[in-house]
C-alpha cells in the first residue's frame, strides 16, 4: 500500500478501497515548526485512541467527518479528501500566541469564542491570514470558509461540553477540513492533546502538547490523564 | 494651546475652538516601529501639502473626513476625534508584509482589494487582527468595521483613480477612523507618502517612504515628485 504521504505526527496510506485511506499516529512529537524533535513512546496510541473517541462523538452528534474506524492501537481507516491548506482554530480562554498577539494573559475567557484562519505553509510557519488574503490565495470559496466556521463552532459546542463533564478545559484547538470529489467538506485530520489545549478545570494545570513545548512535564502522563477522563464520560 | 499629543510624525493641538484641532506635520522620519529615526528637512511641508490634496479630493467626493482646511505651509485645521485604534490598510499590488506573509514576490498586481486591520500598539508591534480579534479587544463594533472597510474600499477607488490620472501606482495605504461625539465616522489621521505606497506606473520607481525605510534615495524628491504629479491633475 503507497504511502501518499509523511507528516511530522502521522502517516497516511492508501489501501486496497479508493474509499478509505489507512492514518496512522507515529510517536514523534514536534514544536516550534519542527524546531524541537523527540520520540516519545506510546504517544502515537494514546492520540489514536483520544481522537478517536472525539470523532465517535462528533459522528454521534452528525458532523460530517472523515473518520470511519479505528482499526489497530496506533491506526484508523478514514475517508480520502483534498484537505483545504487552512488550519482553522477556535479559541475559548487566552493562551499562546494569541496571548503574545493581543498582549493578554494567558488564562482569561473570552466572552465569545475567536475564529482565526492559519495558511498551512510551513516555509512560511503557518501565517494568520484573514478572509481577503484567502479569497488571493484561492484555497478555499467565501462559502467554504462561512461553512467551516460554522462547523469549527459546533465542534466547539460540543467539545467544549464534553470536556467539562471530564473536569477538562478545552481551551483551544486546531482543525483541519477537506473536500470530497463530490464537493462534500468533512472535518479531517486529527482532534487530539497535539491539536488542542485541555487544562484541568479547577488546577489550570496543562494536559496537553505544551507540556512538551516548554518542557513542563511527561507529555504521555498528561495526555493518558485526558483519555482516561474523556473515556469515562457517559455521553448522552 | 495646548498639545494633546505628540506622535512620530505629528502633533494636535487644541485650539480657541472646541470643533477644531490644529495637525502639526514634523520632519521627523521614523520606520520599523521607532528603530530608525530621522529629520529629514522639508519633510513636514510635503506631507501636509500631498495629505491636503488628497482629502480635498476626497471630501469633493462626499467622503466625511476630519480634514477642515490646510493653515500654513505644516499645519491642518481637522476636527477632533475619538481614533478608533485600528490601522485600515488597503492593498492593491503585493509589497512589504503582505508579499513576506503569503510568500510572493512584490509587485503582483491583485484581482481584488486586499482589506486588512491592524490593532494601532506600538508596544505589541501593531499586530494583524481579524473581527473576532477587534470584538474581543472591544475596539470597534462589527458595524463600525464594515462601514469603515465599505469606506475604506471607497477611498480605495478614488485615490488609485488620481493616481493613475497622475502617472502613479497606488500600491497599498494605511488609513485611520475616529468618530465623533454624536457617533459620525470620519476618516482621520494623514494620507501621504508616509502612509501610502507610491509607484511610478512604468518604472515602477517607489517615491514613498519605502526610500526612506530601505535607504533607496532621497525621501524629499519623492515627496516631491509625487506633489508636483497629483498637482497636476485636473481634478473632474
Ligand atoms: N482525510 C484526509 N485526507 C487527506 N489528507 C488528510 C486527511 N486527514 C489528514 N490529512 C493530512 O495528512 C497529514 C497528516 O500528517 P501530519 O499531521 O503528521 O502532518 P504535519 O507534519 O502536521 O504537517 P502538515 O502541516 O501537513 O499538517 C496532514 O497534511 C493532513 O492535512
Ligand atoms: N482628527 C483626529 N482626532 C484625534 N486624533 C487624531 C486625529 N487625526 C489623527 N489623530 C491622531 O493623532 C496622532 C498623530 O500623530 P502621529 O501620526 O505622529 O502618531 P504616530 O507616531 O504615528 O503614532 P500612532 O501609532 O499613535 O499613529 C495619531 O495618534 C492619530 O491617530
Ligand atoms: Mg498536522
Ligand atoms: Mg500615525
Amino acid at each position: 500500500m503507497t504511502l501518499l504521504y509523511e507528516g511530522k505526527a502521522k502517516q497516511l496510506y492508501t489501501t486496497d478501497n479508493a474509499e478509505e485511506l489507512r492514518l496512522v499516529y507515529k510517536n514523534d512529537a514536534t514544536a516550534f515548526n519542527g524546531g524541537k524533535h523527540d520520540v516519545l513512546h506510546g504517544k502515537g496510541e494514546l492520540n489514536n485512541a483520544i481522537s478517536t473517541l472525539f470523532f465517535e462523538v462528533l459522528e454521534e452528534e452528525d458532523v460530517q467527518t472523515h473518520f470511519i474506524k479505528k482499526i489497530s492501537d496506533t491506526e484508523q481507516l478514514v475517508r480520502p479528501t483534498r484537505i483545504i491548506p487552512l488550519e482553522v482554530v477556535v479559541r475559548n480562554i487566552t493562551a499562546g500566541s494569541l496571548a503574545r498577539r493581543l498582549g493578554w494573559e494567558e488564562g482569561k475567557a473570552l466572552s465569545e469564542p475567536i475564529v482565526e484562519w492559519y495558511y498551512k505553509d510551513d516555509a512560511l510557519g503557518d501565517p494568520l491570514v484573514n478572509e481577503d488574503h484567502i479569497a488571493a490565495l484561492g484555497v478555499a470559496k467565501v462559502e467554504e470558509l462561512e461553512e467551516m466556521r460554522m462547523r469549527a463552532l459546533h465542534v466547539n459546542n460540543i467539545l467544549v461540553d464534553l470536556c467539562w463533564k471530564a473536569n477538562l478545559l478545552l481551551v483551544d484547538f486546531k482543525l483541519e477540513f477537506g473536500l470530497q470529489d463530490d464537493g462534500t467538506l468533512l472535518l479531517a485530520d486529527e482532534v487530539s492533546p497535539d491539536t488542542c489545549r485541555f487544562w484541568d478545570s479547577e488546577t489550570k494545570e496543562k494536559m496537553d502538547k505544551d507540556l512538551y513545548r516548554y518542557g513542563l512535564g511527561s507529555l504521555q502522563a498528561g495526555y493518558e490523564n485526558i483519555l482516561s477522563r474523556i473515556g469515562g464520560v457517559v455521553y448522552d
